[in-house]
């Protein structure tokens, strides 16, 4: 934990829906979710994790930064393909334990490692039975590069 | 939970990014985070967890069902206050562990709590040193209801 991911701690429920100062309220991993949305169209990038430090990171270079569950790391996103996220806008919620980032993104417009646009490049259908396996629907137009 | 909770075992990595048929793949607490956009405006109204019954009843009513992690209980969007959401689409993402939901609102259009439209109704500046507390700002024309 590096020196500026010092946040206040989380205010009671009055100072975290009202209050004035940010106090971020992370979970029992030290993690905040956080939504990334495209600044241009709105779509929703992906969804992914910061720690204090990622978030401290984020906040001070405008550059995001996440926490990798699986990979246990600090991760400035792009930093090995080039898709970096620029913030526009950052804002928590209502008890200071989710962040929403609209964010410009750089090299190729690529969010998700698997080459699509978007992390959510599927649908699921909504109206059947969800006792047998949903067939799912990649979102046409979607990827942005060959797979 | 409920029979038609019963989601097939999420699939290996290929499966899980690449495959046809949803495996959600819930955390060690049995839940998922779930982004609900206006189909609107492509606001972000809120964060909340969904629990495999509370997901299978979304998607089988096409109305928003989350798991209250407060309250320990299935939670009907709206079913105290009449803002329901109504699902206009539903994806999930790469590795099938969050939930996208495009929702129309119902009732007066609060998704939140606390009376504003959106959960998200605070910005956070970025630029500056994260070290101290930070303030944050009401984003204008949010609120629905006096407070």
């Amino acid at each position: 934990m590096t020196k500026e991911a010092a946040f206040p701690p989380p205010a009671d429920k009055a100072g975290l829906e009202d209050g004035t100062i940010f106090t971020p309220n992370f979970d029992a991993h030290g993690l905040l979710p956080v939504v990334a949305t495209s600044a241009e169209t709105g779509e929703v990038l992906m969804l992914a994790y910061m720690n204090a430090e990622a978030l401290a990171r984020t906040i001070e270079t405008g550059e995001a930064h996440y926490w990798s569950r699986s990979r246990g790391e600090l991760w400035r996103k792009g930093e090995t393909s080039g898709n970096t996220q620029r913030v526009v806008e950052l804002r928590t919620d209502c008890d200071q334990d989710a962040i929403w980032m609209k964010v410009e993104m750089e090299g190729d417009g690529t969010a998700c490692h698997t080459g699509h646009r978007s992390c959510f490049y599927r649908e699921v259908p909504v109206g059947g039975s969800a006792a047998v396996g949903l067939p799912l629907t990649v979102v046409a137009g979607d990827k942005t590069q060959g797979s």
